[in-house]
């Protein structure tokens, strides 16, 4: 046995993957069916890529990953080329678009949901594998397609019942460009330092201020008070370069740079804020200067949706629910497979994270799902009979099986017609087949009736819930019972 | 330019991937909605196991798979573990089973969709990535679990609404294994002698008669006339155990066989046979000799699913569609990660190839997809007042949106319009804004009446299809055109 324990392969998943069960998987399904209804009111249109797309059409642009193949799944096809799992939607949307780009109407406007990956360490809530509910317009110049999107997301979080509980925060990346020009990070030479200043800008929900300014400067340790954990390095800025961005963080903080940058983003936005006025949504879609997105490819305008109502966070104490999606414009994206620049927006909902702030909400996943109507086994040579009885509850609709187990132990039957979720059992045993009769036990009322009866011999008397009738109203009968408990 | 064109990313996808559109799309959501109703009403359960998995828990059960990393993707962890993405979706739920044997309700009834991978040469309507749609039973040890799957299987395709075009065929493995064991292939030491001969018998529906007699002996060229192409090994067998083989293949064939795997496997057989007829599905699941199926883990019982009607072959020949699914019992895989052997059946559908079958006879995808209604900008001031109209219909329901792309050319929206399927446009120009009204354009009746005049001064008269109606009739009117062309 000892020897046997150690042989044995060992059943487990790797890190940050996880199995779903149907009760979320049915909340899911729901809530996908109601972002796909609003995006198609929105004109967009189904489109589905593959998982494995070639390494170099997906290009790097994650953040917090310095190594070259740190953050994503790769390996090598047989021709020695290099694949990668997707790590989000809009990667393999550029693709598409560029591998097809005579063939699409345009703007191209698609949605798409599927499963994304990302090959770092997780974390609590934090997945190797999570979904993605995108939206994309390609081939739209102008700030209006901003708007919509933004509008549409809004008109999403409505749909799925969190009227009130969000905002959707708007910035530009030509604003924050233009800071970082006028404290002389501008040019092609400093891009790799102004990304690393958006990333620390980034992390303000995470570190805070004081966090922010570490990473402006010199770096920041995970644990700053102890000088223990990891350390990030910083931006290296200096103090007046920090307080500059620092400033920018704050509504009109910015105010005093002139450049054609911050000029340009600055009026984008201002056209954002009154076509968003126009259309009714200045509650709901709102310009924030701290909304910076991680990822390298934005060129534009850049969106936020953030869930405002306060849960409780690993040490207790109360913090807003913070981002369930994002994305922005990235006008070159699409462009690095053409000779001519293609510009584009979009946005991303992180499914999985907005359902567990519904089901938070108590508006997902709280319905009970029916389990089957199980037809005991009371005698092996008589598998056709329970079977016939089953096909005719499962030809009126009825969710109905028969046993399939070892049906030796009629205790083992009923225990897994209870672990199922069974409205009701049918039990026919030799005397109710010659009498031509079945047994229907309902054990919804049946649990009921257990918590009011404590006497055993009281329960035995009054057998509760459980009632006889004729074979042939076995599918009227099973019926009743049903809608006696809201399933029928 | 040439420099240009030389250093660009080229947008493509590995071979044996691709996108999907909307059509395609919504016809496979439609179809796997009804394999889900069907599942449900059996008492199956929803279960999701994600794409990756450690190497090991997947086992190699691919048919020609002979170097050990053939057939599947597969990539290392930053602790060296071998990670691979799944090749189907039975050795991920024996893993789950397994994991969790103690928590699940058993027999543990379970279905799942989703995509799975192969690493291997694609070609004709074989991919690399591809659907399955699977419901097992886990714990059940009597053959009824088989014929009620089967059964299951039948109605599926029933409800697809392919009655009396398939049957689903069964067989035993130990019907194989006792036919095997008499020629002098029993014993452990012929496993892998044994599973060869099996891979030929289960390529009858591809090579033929002479295919398989070459495949049992020396072996057989790709283009058997020629000797040329590629050359598959045979099993070596000897002329008068080739012959027994065939003969299997034949009802009634192996009929004077007298070992204990043949006994055992004809006795399954036959109760898979009355239990099937008991219930009345005598006409769609039939015992047939020549099902095999290439994966090495079945134990028992194997199933197809084949449909019976013909499509034209690459020359042109009829041939019946063929295989759209199958499976069997796999008592060996759970037991794999435990002390003791579970006991376990499922089948499994090829989505896209039933999809394929369900466009061709014309049940799928056949129904237009109906695009948005279209707000063209014609005044590019006047973006918020277009936005607000788009508004107004989506907020009846009615999918919308303003034209997004580069307004100048008013030649280039109505052709987006088009292409996009747009029931209608809506346009309003200084004219119509200042008289209050808006012009609607249906395209659909418009395309028709084209169709009727030939004569552009007769086209330019009559307007076919263009109306006035009032600002506030909008909703209305638009309304009416979707009535018209059954899109309301």
């Amino acid at each position: 046995m000892a020897k046997d324990k150690i042989n044995r392969l060992k059943a487990r998943l790797p890190r940050g993957l996880a199995d779903r069960g149907e009760t979320e998987l049915a909340a899911t399904r729901e809530m996908l069916e109601t972002i796909r209804r609003v995006y198609e009111l929105y004109g967009f249109e189904a489109l589905e890529t593959p998982f494995i797309e070639y390494t170099d059409a997906l290009g790097k642009f994650l953040p917090d990953q310095d190594r070259p193949n740190e953050g994503v799944f790769s390996f090598q096809d047989d021709d020695e080329q290099w694949l990668s799992l997707r790590y989000d939607l809009t990667a393999p949307l550029a693709r598409h678009v560029a591998e097809h780009f005579d063939a699409l109407a345009k703007p191209f406007r698609s949605y798409r949901a599927g499963w994304v990956f990302r090959n770092e360490k997780p974390g609590p809530g934090r997945f190797r594998q999570f979904m993605q509910f995108d939206a994309d317009t390609v081939g739209a110049p102008t700030v209006a397609a901003d708007a919509e999107i933004c509008m549409m997301m809004a008109d999403t979080l409505d749909a799925l019942g969190l009227n009130g509980q969000y905002v959707i925060k708007v910035n530009n990346r030509k604003v924050l460009d233009g800071v970082l020009e006028a404290i002389g990070l501008g040019g092609e030479e400093n891009a790799g330092r102004r990304l690393t200043v958006l990333r620390a800008i980034d992390k303000f929900d995470k570190v805070g201020i004081e966090g922010v300014r570490d990473l402006l400067g010199e770096g920041r340790w995970e644990n700053p008070a102890a000088k223990s954990g990891d350390f990030t390095k910083g931006a290296g800025l200096d103090g007046a370069q920090s307080e500059m961005v620092l400033a920018m963080l704050q509504p009109g903080g910015a105010s005093g740079i002139d450049n054609a940058a911050f000029a340009a983003g600055s009026a984008e936005l201002a056209e954002i804020g009154s076509l968003v006025a126009a259309a009714g949504y200045a509650d709901r879609v709102k310009i924030d200067p701290s909304v910076v997105r991680g990822l390298e490819y934005y060129t534009g305008p850049v969106f936020e949706a953030e869930l405002t109502f306060e849960v409780k966070d690993e040490k207790g104490r109360p913090v807003r629910f913070g981002s369930v999606g994002g994305g922005g414009r990235y006008d070159g994206l699409v462009g690095r497979f053409r000779s001519e620049p293609v510009p584009a927006t979009g946005f991303s909902i992180g499914v999985s994270r907005l359902a567990a702030a519904l089901t938070t909400l108590g508006k997902l996943g709280s319905k009970a799902i029916a389990g089957p109507v199980v037809v005991l086994v009371m005698d092996r040579d008589r598998v056709a009979d329970y079977m016939t009885m089953v096909s005719r509850l499962r030809s009126a609709g009825i969710r109905a099986e028969m046993y399939l187990g070892n049906p030796k132990n009629i205790g083992n039957q009923m225990k897994y017609a209870d672990k199922r979720g069974a409205p009701c059992v049918v039990i026919q045993g030799s005397n109710e087949r010659e009498a031509g009769e079945v047994q229907i036990k309902d054990l919804i009322e049946g649990a009921k009736a257990a918590e009011a009866i404590t006497d055993n011999a009281e329960w035995r008397e009054a057998r509760p819930a459980q009632f006889s009738c004729r074979e042939s109203e076995l599918v009227e009968k099973v019926r009743e019972v049903l809608a006696r408990h809201d399933f029928g």
